[in-house]
Formats: C-alpha cells, sequence, structure tokens
C-alpha cells in the first residue's frame, strides 16, 4: 500500500516530487483499476500543488460528495452525470492542504446497502464491504494513499475491516457533511481511509487543524483499554472474536491495561433504535427521489425507504431520546477506560458482491457520535483481513488514535 | 393578510375551490410585488393539487431552498440561474401536503447581514429584517398565505416581528435542513411564517406529520409565562419593552401565571459564544466561494468569514461545550415555566434598507435549538408592528404554539 507518510517523508527528503507522487498513483489506478473497480472518474487534469501539508498527495473521494470539476452521482443512474456547482467543503479543505483530488470512488447507491461492483483487492471473490466500498478499494489495492468515505452504520470502519486498511470515523461533525448527499442528518460521518493509523491521523490533522489529533509515536504508555463484545448483536463469527482476542493480548504484553468493560443497557437500547433514528431521516431526505424516480432506486433501498413510512414521529422522538440518553451513560463508562476495543465487523469480508456485509457491530457507534479507528493488521486462516475497533469518548479523537495507534504497533510487534 | 386556515376554510365550505385559491395568490403577487419585491421568481406552471391539509395553499420559499422547477441562487450572483437536481425535502414535504409551490422569496446573500432590496410592506421606508426578508413579507404584504424561511440567528422571528406576521422557528431539526444552503449546520433551522399563530401550528402539523403542534382553541386555561427580558443582550428600544409589558399583562388578564423568570448564568455566556460557532462553520460550509469567488462575496459577508479565521478549533470545542451546558440548564427552567415570553427584537423595523437590524434577541435560542414562535398583533404609535416571542422547551412545540395562541388571542382582546 502507498503510505501518506511514507510519500511525505520523501518528498520532504527531496527524493519524490509532489509531481511524480501523484503520477504514481495515476500510474497505480491505471494498472490495477480494470481489476478492481474502485473509480468511478479519475481527473486527468488534477492539478498537483507544492504547499500545504498534503502536497503530492492523492485523494480519492466517495462519490456521494459534490465535486464542481467531476460528475457527482451518488451511485445511482438518477444522478447520472450530475454536475454539482461546488466542492463540498470537505473536498475544499484536502485542496487547501495541498492534497489532489484524482477522482471519485465507488459508492453503493445512496450508501446504502445494494452493492457496487467494486472488488476487494484482498481477495477479489470477496466484498470489499460497504458503501464506501471504493475508498477503502483504492486504498488497500495501493491506487492511492488516502480517500475520503462517509458512514451512516458502519460504511467506513466496515470496508476498512474488510480491506485491511486504516479508517476514522472522527467524532460527529469534526469533519462537515455539508455537500455530503444526506442519508441521515443525526448520523451521517465522513472518514478517512489510508495505510496506517499514523496516515490517517495525519490527514485528518491536515483537514481540519486539528494537530493534537496526529500520532507520532508518542503513544500512550499504559492505556487503560475496555473490551467489549457487543453482545446486544448476534454473536460474530469466531474469526473474529479470536482476532479481538488477539488484539487484546498483544496490547496487554506492550503495556495496556486491558479489562473487560461494561455497557449500561440503555446502550444496548441504542442499539435497537438506531435503524429508526436512519429510517425515518433517509425517508425525508430521499423524497425527491422517490416521489420523482422511484423506479430507479435499487431493491434494498427501495424497500427500506416503503418500509420506513410505518415509523411516526412518536416512535422518532422516542429514539432520539433514547440516544441522548445512551450517549450521557457512554461517557461515563469512559471514567474507566481510556478507549473500548471492539470487533470492526462481524467478520471477515463475506464472499461474492451480492452484499457489501453487516454493520451490527459498528451501528451503536455511529449513533453515539464517537471517534472509532479501525486497525488493521490481523487476519483469518484464509488471509482476509479482520479489523480492530477503537473507541474513544465523543470530542477525543486524538485519544483514538493515538490508542490505535499503540494497538497497531502492538499487533505488528506481536506477530 | 391571507389566511391558511381561512382559505381551508372556504375550500372546505364548498366557497372556494383550490383553482381558485392559488389563484388569488398570483393577482396578489402580479399586483403587489413590484413595489415590495419579496419575489426573486414566480412558478407560473406550478400545479394546484385537489388533495392534502394545505390543497390550495400558494406557499414562497426562501431562495437559499433547493427547487428542481426554479432557480436557486442564494440571493448570490455567485449562483445566478443555478438549477438544483432535486428540490429539498421540505419542499417535498410542501408539495405532498398539497400546497402550490408559487414562488421563490429574497433572501440576504448566503442568508448572512447584506440586505436585500424587498420593502417592508406595512411601512416601505423600513426593512422588512433579514435574512428572510421576502418570506416574511409575502406574508405581510398578502401575496401568499405561508412561507418558508430559515434562520441562524434570528432570520425567522426577526423578520416576522418586522412585519407583523406569525411565524414559528420549531426544535431544531423538526424540519429538514436537506437541500437548504448551510451556513452554520449547528445552527440553521427553517420556519414557517403565516398570518396567525394558528395558522404556522396547522402548516407546520401538515409538513411534519406532527398533529399536535395544531392549535384549534383548545389553549391552556393558565399557562405559567416566565417573562426573560435578555439583559446579557445591549438594552432593546423602550419600545420593545413596552409591548412585552404589555403582553404580559394581556395574558396575565387572561389567566396566565406570569412571573419573571432568571436564567442561569451559562445562558449568558452561550449567548456570547453563538457567533463563535456560527462564524466557525459558515468559514467551512462558504469555503469553495470563498476560494473560487471571494470578489463576489458582499462586504458584510466578506468581512465575517475573514474574521472567521481568527477563530480556532479549542475556541470552537469550548463554545460548543458551552452550548450544551446551557442547554441542559435552559432544560431546568422549564420546571417551573411552560413557556418563556421575551422580545421578538430590539425595536421596530429599522428605517431604510441598509441594515436588515440586529439580531440579538434571537441568537441565544437558535443555539439552544428551543421552539419560538412570533406572535403579531402588538406595534408602535407608528404603527410599525412589535412582536412577542414565545418560547418552549425543546421539542415541546405544541407548548409553544399553543401558548403563543394563547398570548396572540390575549392581545387581541386587549386592544
Amino acid at each position: 500500500m502507498m503510505s501518506v507518510l511514507d510519500f511525505l517523508q520523501r518528498i520532504d527528503a527531496g527524493a519524490l516530487t509532489p509531481e511524480r507522487a501523484v503520477r504514481e498513483a495515476r500510474e497505480a489506478i491505471r494498472a490495477g483499476d480494470d481489476a478492481i473497480r474502485a473509480f468511478v472518474s479519475v481527473d486527468a487534469a488534477a492539478p498537483v500543488l507544492r504547499e500545504g501539508p498534503l502536497r503530492g498527495i492523492a485523494i480519492a473521494v466517495k462519490d456521494i460528495i459534490d465535486t464542481a470539476d467531476l460528475p457527482t452521482e451518488f451511485g445511482s443512474p438518477i444522478y447520472s452525470g450530475w454536475r454539482p456547482k461546488a466542492d463540498a467543503p470537505i473536498v475544499v479543505a484536502a485542496r487547501r492542504a495541498g492534497a489532489t483530488v484524482i477522482g471519485k470512488t465507488m459508492t453503493t447507491p445512496f450508501a446504502y446497502l445494494d452493492p457496487t461492483v467494486t472488488r476487494n483487492p484482498i481477495n477479489r471473490d470477496h466484498t470489499p464491504g460497504g458503501s464506501s466500498s471504493g475508498s477503502a478499494a483504492a486504498v488497500a489495492a495501493g491506487m492511492v494513499a488516502l480517500a475520503i468515505g462517509t458512514e451512516t452504520g458502519g460504511s467506513v470502519i466496515r470496508p476498512a475491516s474488510f480491506c485491511g486498511v486504516a479508517a476514522v470515523k472522527p467524532s460527529y461533525r469534526v469533519l462537515p457533511t455539508v455537500g455530503i448527499k444526506t442519508f441521515s442528518w443525526s448520523l451521517d460521518t465522513p472518514g478517512l481511509f489510508a495505510a496506517t493509523v499514523a496516515d490517517v491521523a495525519f490527514a485528518l490533522s491536515a483537514l481540519t487543524g486539528r494537530s493534537n489529533v496526529r500520532v507520532d509515536g508518542r503513544y500512550p504508555l499504559s492505556p487503560r483499554i475496555g473490551i467489549v463484545t457487543q453482545d446486544f448483536a448476534e454473536a460474530p463469527e469466531p474469526a473474529s472474536l479470536d482476532a479481538l482476542d488477539r488484539a487484546a493480548r498483544a496490547a496487554e504484553r506492550a503495556g495496556a491495561t486491558v479489562r473487560r468493560a461494561s455497557l449500561p443497557p440503555v446502550l444496548s437500547d441504542a442499539f435497537r433504535i438506531h435503524g429508526t433514528v436512519e429510517a425515518f431521516e433517509a425517508r425525508q431526505a430521499l423524497s425527491w427521489e422517490m416521489d420523482h424516480h422511484r423506479n430507479a432506486l435499487p431493491r434494498l433501498l427501495r424497500a427500506a425507504l416503503d418500509a420506513a413510512a410505518a415509523i411516526g414521529v412518536d416512535a422518532y422522538d422516542d429514539a432520539r431520546r433514547t440516544a441522548r440518553r445512551a450517549r450521557r451513560a457512554l461517557g461515563e463508562v469512559f471514567a474507566e477506560h481510556d478507549v473500548l476495543l471492539t470487533l470492526s465487523a462481524s467478520g471477515p469480508a463475506p464472499r461474492g458482491l451480492a452484499s457489501t456485509g453487516d454493520s451490527r457491530f459498528n451501528r451503536l457507534w455511529t449513533l453515539m457520535g464517537n471517534p472509532c479507528v479501525n486497525v488493521p493488521g490481523l487476519d483469518d486462516p484464509s488471509g482476509l483481513p479482520l479489523g480492530i475497533q477503537v473507541i474513544a469518548a465523543f470530542g477525543e479523537d486524538d485519544k483514538a488514535l493515538s490508542a490505535a495507534a499503540f494497538v497497531e504497533e502492538a499487533i505488528y510487534a506481536s506477530r
């Protein structure tokens, strides 16, 4: 894989120019994307900048994010060839940081569950996950060093886990959602994919001006890690539990204090009402498409929007109250643990492209709005990646990333 | 003025058809808008629907809200002739409710403070207020019975007060902001303008499916009203304080329990940091316009965005924490009062069109996200309207509207 920090180090050392770095990405896309199909479009004219913390870094942008220079189609024929007037602010931030917006990546239609044609670069017979399918695959295939995705229930952390790359879903609204197609305004959260935790942390810092989120080897010496198995979700595959166990033991050997964390019961309630919040809001967010292009909506999305008609305002209001109570209760959990460590997905990437996999180990955390990091480095006996998820208190993105880097290092040392 | 409920009553009684009702609005616009300039565009082909709670109601939509059938220009030459692909969900909701989207109304550029050419229908030498200038004026001039606006710091309640119309700014996110040009995602809130409190309440119910917000004469018999003068803001004009006093005494005579409410000190802190949240987010939300069309941005907005460069992430995070603490503290105030009664603006509409007036009596409430209602009916000796603001606890839009209807009735009875 390409690494953001490796590129920047070589550029800083004069061993690589920004132009050459971007050309490497272009060549990798040209050579590799026919097999992976991570990209919807590539910008042949995207300027290479010589200034900024991300100079020379080619960045791929999920195609539900507005770009003025490239079509933005939301994965749907309804928006075939659609050209927004303006770039989304997250794209402007990438350009201001010096990055080269090299292309748009495959998204499931409107970032829901209907799959894309993108293949998992680790094993092309498997899904890369969704909905940020192309963003995760583009990084995993070594075509770009950095990609932007979004999640509403696990669309960043899950594909990162399936593709074996690092990803951060920052605290709710640390990265702006303006100019990004809305599915659920209470949930939609942009995130970043890159090779390593240090890479995503550096990129997050460059996009937001939050310099404290960078990790530069200054990990906590002995983070207090709480293990969470999310027993309110159906049981995961044994391989995932085994990976969590391996990560926990590696972290302990590296000096962490590892204990089992117990979540208050209201967190189970919150897990169950994620879908109520999501569907009630999606039915409004996509109401124009339903009224004007119903038959062009894909099967799973149309069924979900139809089913959402049964959700009344009282159920929605109740769900939001449950979420609020759960956020408060979760805050108290972090008095005893610096971070929580849990599964990133229920198992490795499913075989075939018919499903993008299951988000049940992600949903709660998107609803809570806490920063989550997917730590790569483990795999199952067949070589499919198994990610581990590090979660910190709301607003403590720095802690999530530094603890994730600690766990990543511990996993690496244990292999 | 045209009244939503009057129109519907006549339609129900067979005395008026939806076609005829919409034609009345068309004729009023044709006859009146040259003098007022509330409209940016009128849709000559907008269909009249025969079903739905708002059938026959011509609705005017602020021009920062996306419409597929009419240009959406955000009050700025940067977006001259811009056609979004889709209607904003709030526009879809209006159509689903049977309303006829008759045209787009003047907004200050990007809904900030630089004024429009719109005149106050009550006295054309005065501003109608902003940023929802055209929406408030279109209702006040009797051109439409219903209009949609938005506010980030007072752009619904203030122009309603200046123009002598009722308005509701519902609880944060009761009306969706999807497809509405973002200024500040933590603050932007759509709102409705109509002749009376019962009209805006009925329309809010029709747009959201929240039938409990309607007021049908079932007012509370003796609401507990807390009077708030917002002493953290600079002193208002005596005319406004006098109007608040008249409204309080009228409510008391009508059976309300009226006491002075005291706000915890953290509310003053929150008042002061509204601008920090707004400017930090606006600088991101409008970053594309700044990078690509800086010279086309109007004077006040450009200065505000430039000044916002000095706001760091720490100041922003601190401000958000203050807002969270203040929301919690404000919740407790409502244990003692059903609603708060305060000024809608610092005085009547200023003379001239150079300024849209001051939002200092609105900002705190937009930041808190509570439902606010402007109650019309009072004026100063020169005949300029002076609105009164009714505020309920977050999520209690029904209580805000029913108490506002009570106050409106009490004011009417006292004249």
